[in-house]
């Protein structure tokens, strides 16, 4: 049986290459997306989904949106380094019909309640944007915090962070909100940059998509042109993009491709390494390990297998 | 064949806690003692690795002292926590004989190059104060660097540091020593925080040297007590002192006593977070990893073979 699988998304161009990885992969069975801000505003994450699941042919897949920005804030604005890398329309500019469906009147918290209720363990979340949304599922029922499974893309352990020396951007957003999923949630494997910037995509590999010659193909190829891009400015020392969130989804369809270390997390939530992940120090020796985080990971495989997924949602559409 | 060792030691407590585990290891042959400044000064650690190679019936081992402060500094002085932790003689207030043996007049950097020609591949170099001496011949000579094999107590990567938030104490004092190593040295194993703050060791264990009834078992436990009770004031989280330096010394003996992870290493020696320890971005995806970091350890092994090792030397001293 297909694992269930919901994303919350701040799609993105990398979040819209996770959204068509799951839908790639019969392994899943994608029961909802929420839409979270980050890469971009809620209501352009929203539209974005919504616009690729129907250019994939999935209208089916409702859509929720979640909080437009952390519970300690007043608001928020996209990044300048944001918009530098996904474009103002957060695809990278490339061109995609308005959908047709509409966002659930379900609001996206009371949605992940719902779900991990109705499915417990067979279900995984995976956040790839800030955990405001998931903070509050968190927050709202105890039991949610105990029953689900979260692979989530954030972080950075080992490395250093992405917008600041400690800090990478998703964490950077809401660290308080990671730091409560951190000390409550049960199981949280993050899938950071530690493995993310090993997985790195080129225009050789986009170019495979554009000849396909169909809209899909094409979508992925242009959004993807542009985040590569993007790259050559951000981090020239790379040679292609990281493919962070399409990383998480590979993960909950097969965990062998990253290897796991145990230990339990915290964020900095104040002084100056705010949005820094950490081991807590207070709970090093708890012999219970709520935290899993990739450290290793094997990028041929998974390319290989993020090719051929995205060649065949591409392929047909 | 004993595997030759040289301690490079700011003789502290740990550092006495290390050089008794070399003394008490069969496998080990300790074929020289370098003295460092951090815990102390120089020319104080220096006296403290004399008394206790005498108290334990090693006068035979040499003694290099090495630069008394980081290349960088115009000077060392020890610190207040340095001197809160370890007490004004290095070694908790304990009283040992002044030692009859003298210092060698050859230099601690000249010792480590020429016993890196003479030895090579059977020697382990087990450096567990600033890095300034071991760089200092890293510099001195290019074909050191190649083929030194270094085991160091220094660092913190998956953990918050003790001096800063992100900086270790070792690593704090020469954050540019330590970076030039890990930037030209092939195989550096990296025994930090991570592991060290899970080898706990209690007044339960000192006792049992008290009962031995021996100056060497008086001497540590004495000293072990004075570093313990410090450790309820700066870390009351753990419920004991952590067994920083003779990990390192043990991971010489027994490399299977932790799991390392292998990757390459920079330390941010300029801005908000001098003195971090953390992947270099720029080498994450070399397929050559130079540094092994130990993020996991069998604590409860660690602790039996450590508790075996020092009985056995101080039984009969």
């Amino acid at each position: 049986m297909a694992r269930k699988i919901i994303l919350d998304l701040d799609t993105g161009i990398d979040d819209a290459l996770a959204l068509a990885y799951a839908l790639g992969s019969p392994e899943l069975d994608l029961i909802g997306v929420t839409g979270t801000y980050g890469n971009v505003l809620v209501d352009t994450g929203v539209r974005n989904a919504l616009a690729i699941l129907e250019l994939f042919g999935r209208p089916d897949v409702p859509v929720f949106a979640g909080p437009p920005h952390a519970s300690d804030r007043d608001g928020f604005e996209v990044l300048e380094i944001s918009e530098f890398i996904h474009g103002t329309n957060g695809i990278g500019e490339a061109v995609l019909p308005e959908p047709t469906g509409q966002v659930q009147k379900e609001g996206a918290v009371d949605f992940l309640l719902r779900s991990v209720r109705d499915h417990g363990d067979d279900l995984v979340i995976v956040p790839t944007g800030p955990s405001t949304t998931i903070a509050a599922a968190v927050e709202a029922d105890d039991t949610f915090a105990e029953n689900v499974h979260i692979i989530m893309m954030g972080g950075a352990l080992s490395v250093p962070g992405n917008v600041r020396p400690w800090a990478e951007a998703n964490i950077n957003q809401d660290p308080a909100a990671t730091d409560l999923l951190f000390r409550r949630a049960h199981d949280v494997t993050m899938i950071g940059l530690d493995v993310t910037l090993q997985t790195l995509l080129t225009t050789e590999h986009t170019a495979k998509w554009r000849e396909l010659g169909t809209p899909g193909g094409d979508f992925l190829a242009d959004a993807t042109d542009y985040y590569i891009t993007a790259y050559e400015t951000t981090a020239p020392h790379l040679g292609g993009c990281g493919l962070h969130d399409p990383l998480a989804v590979a993960v909950a369809v097969d965990p062998t491709l990253v290897d796991l270390f145990h230990t339990n997390l915290k964020v900095d939530t104040e002084g100056e390494t705010r949005g820094r992940t950490i081991a807590d120090e207070t709970r090093l020796n708890d012999p219970v390990k709520t935290a899993h985080v990739a450290l290793g990971v094997d990028a041929e495989r998974f390319l290989g297998e993020f090719m051929t997924r995205l060649t065949r949602i591409a392929e047909n559409t």
